[in-house]
């Protein structure tokens, strides 16, 4: 059983790969010229530094007074445009080498530019207008209405909003959780997001991490003796439907008869699904298990600016009408209950999302999801073709293969990393020309860290996808 | 002792006043025109019905199915296109007529229209890059030594992070008073926002409510009992720079002064302070007590749409760096420690705030502060001046008066309301002339509310803002 060395290689923090230089940004606006303060690293061999518990300020971009004169010179507003114009190259030059992330960088939201100048606020309840008119409901309604006949639950039956993030869905849909069964535990598997944790935390819920599989699905044979040791406690199940490193999905179905095989009724669980990325993807893949609110699920959530696209992290939050009111309490101030975890809502990304679906609709999400997923298989099959262990999950466009040796690589390629593995995640944005202009960089650079006759090996990671995925020295 | 009344006042929930009916964007799409199922509520006589528990589709805009043959005809785009034009036009109409809320609407954020095209993530530490390449950490962290410094913190002696919210602000410094003291007993008066209550349930902390004086503020008679009768437990305070409704700053030093006297040394209390609005505008008045970390405080938060504008909501929170490792973990996925509430965080907001703090400066922002407060003295001035009953704290642009009789003033001037009594903050984008329409208004319609000979009175608001500031029939 291999979950021993999953376990070890899950807690390993490699201070290095955190801070192997990266092509930062340009630092504008030096300590000299602007009598302003900025700080850059200090750096030792080429490394940065790094201090827990300290504030390093890698970059910053001071804030300056301005001068007497400056309306006069107009020196002030050139110092913040020729800051604005070279920090919009590197974002575009970050934005075309990005691959790690699972967030589609492929939008055009040009024609929403003309809302910017308006401080739309949709706070506390979607459903409920407060006093406070510059806000978007209509559009977060219509949103939340399109992904509950997504996950099939009725138009009257849920409650939802839309929020800033992927662990703002799952804080609530825990926190609901945590509200029905107060003496609740809660389960995941320890491939779940850190959120989950520190949810558990920021909660004082007591928590059982689940072991998993290698794909990095939920390991139900874990599960059952885990259940069976509690069985006086209502269980809370964070159910993944994508990990963040493997995109490895749960099988809802397999966790729900778990639960029932070991004699937990349904008034006895909670399943909160975490479905930042596929929980938009699944539902149009062939064959695939559905998350459906068919099933006996409390609450899903999914991240908006990830398989969506949008200028900034938000996500949709989805429960049930009856859990709900656990949660609520008036609020005259607002004129609004508040059953969110914020009270301020950024009024903006329910009209980013709103915008998107109208366009795309059902259809042009299927369509993006099948040429993710054939992509993802190509630069899986490339890979292996190219000699390097290589992972690719049914149902998932995330490739998990052996982790590349250059940091200054990684960094470039903003790829995401764990133990010996990286992954790329492939987006929408992800074209088979950027996979290739990435393989062959990758092929190229490879030749020279290991050498033939050279000491560097590449690594084996049969621990961490499988020994069939694998082909270190040892296993091809 | 009038604290009796203004307990009773502040539990009433009043349901006319949250659903009195508003003049409500326009809903375009209706259910047949595209086939969508948008719903609008149901009224009776001009009245919204709330229902509790329930997703009331008072306003929805449904995102519809592209049909086939939409790119052929532009019916879709020119739909969408309808749709935020009309949109737009109700939003200049809201924010035109808005006087309630602490939003400072007047900002031109044109230079930054150019950066809508990116997806800005700031996820976790901002101290700590991520490998995550488009983010915009150089100005988030000089917006926040831009803060310290204002709330007097070394540079290496901070942590801190752009929240999505003054609530985010509240969420995290009440956590990090909870880690430092786990066993600790939360201390809020009546009057603080009610994100402090919400965090005290979220993480199952003992929570006592302190009563409040007639200002506003926390009254440490009260406040001394209290602790007096838990001396064995350590206290974790909230003190309000500003309260939500009345804008009420608690005396800080008198609460310092208070647990002093009560034997609480420095090791056994946390002071979180909340500086949702006022936290960035006493600075900028002269003779008002000081927010420093000088003072034996634990963490300070601010909101960033608030006071500076924004056209999300955002905020600041500024701790201790000793404090903050109670809260972090190694985290590889992100190459981030995370001490925040959430993972992913909008990149964008930094930049707004930097763009502002850059151009107005210091000396621009006492300025503004200066012209609110003489703007709020003229408010409050013509209000008692034309017999009505309203109340100005020192320090604050918050003018509380008689609430106004019709719903459809309150809403047409996105008033917040609370028992009897409504405010308007008086922010940099309210001019005089702004404040002569809406008393122009005011007293006429007042005129036609409260004939002479008829039987409405004005209501009597001497228990919510004293009798020397009422002008009831009783008090004048």
């Amino acid at each position: 059983m291999s979950n021993g060395a999953v376990e070890t290689l899950s807690e390993v923090f490699d201070p290095v790969a955190a801070l192997a230089p990266e092509p930062v940004p340009p630092v504008a606006g030096g300590g000299e010229a602007n009598g302003a303060h900025s700080e850059e690293t200090i750096s030792k061999g080429g490394k940065r530094e790094i201090v827990l518990g300290r504030n390093v300020h890698t970059t910053c971009l001071a804030v300056t007074e301005p001068e007497a004169n400056d309306e006069f010179t107009g020196d002030k507003e050139a110092y913040i445009a020729s800051v604005l114009a070279r920090y919009r190259k590197t974002l575009m030059e970050r934005t075309k080498y990005h691959l790690g992330y699972p967030y589609n960088l492929d939008f055009d939201y040009g024609a929403l530019g003309q809302l910017q100048h308006f401080s739309i606020n949709n706070l506390g309840d979607p459903f409920i207008e407060s006093n406070y008119g510059v806000h978007s409901r209509q559009f977060e309604v219509g949103v939340l209405d399109w992904f509950a006949r997504l996950w099939e639950l009725e138009k009257n039956e849920y409650w939802g909003y839309i929020t800033n993030c992927g662990t703002e869905g799952n804080l609530h849909g825990i926190l609901v959780g945590r509200e029905v069964f107060p003496d609740g535990i809660l389960y995941a598997s320890r491939d779940s997001h850190y959120s989950v944790f520190k949810a558990a935390r920021m909660y004082r819920m007591d928590c059982i991490k689940v072991a998993t599989l290698i794909s990095g699905e939920i390991d139900c044979t874990d599960f059952k003796a885990k259940l069976l040791d509690n069985k006086d406690k209502p269980a809370i199940i964070n159910v993944n439907i994508g990990t963040t490193v493997k995109g490895a999905v749960d099988d809802l179905d397999l966790v729900i008869k778990t639960l029932e095989e070991c004699g937990f009724t349904q008034d006895r669980f909670y399943i909160h699904c975490d479905g930042a990325l596929f929980g938009l993807m699944m539902p149009f893949v062939k064959r695939a298990p559905k998350v459906s609110f068919k099933k006996p699920i409390g609450s899903v959530s999914v991240s908006g600016h990830k398989f969506v696209g949008c200028p900034m992290p938000c996500g949709v939050q989805i429960t049930r009408m009856e859990h709900i009111n656990a949660l609520s309490r008036n609020v005259e101030y607002l004129a609004s209950r508040d059953a969110t975890i914020m009270g301020s809502r950024n009024g903006h990304a329910p009209i980013f999302l709103w915008y998107t679906l109208n366009r795309k609709g059902y259809k042009g999400f299927q369509k993006e999801v099948q040429k993710c997923l054939r992509n993802a298989h190509y630069l899986k099959d490339r890979l292996r073709d190219a000699g390097i262990s290589a992972m690719l999950n049914e149902l998932s466009s995330t490739v998990v293969f052996e982790r590349p040796l250059d940091e200054e690589f990684v960094r470039r390629w903003q790829l995401a990393c764990k133990g010996n593995i990286a992954h790329v995640v492939v987006m929408p944005n992800v074209s088979i020309e950027k996979l290739d202009m990435f393989l062959d960089e990758l092929t190229e650079k490879r030749s020279t860290w290991y050498q033939e006759g050279g000491e560097a090996q590449p690594p084996c990671v049969a621990a961490d996808i499988g020994s069939e995925n694998c082909v270190c020295a040892l296993h091809k």
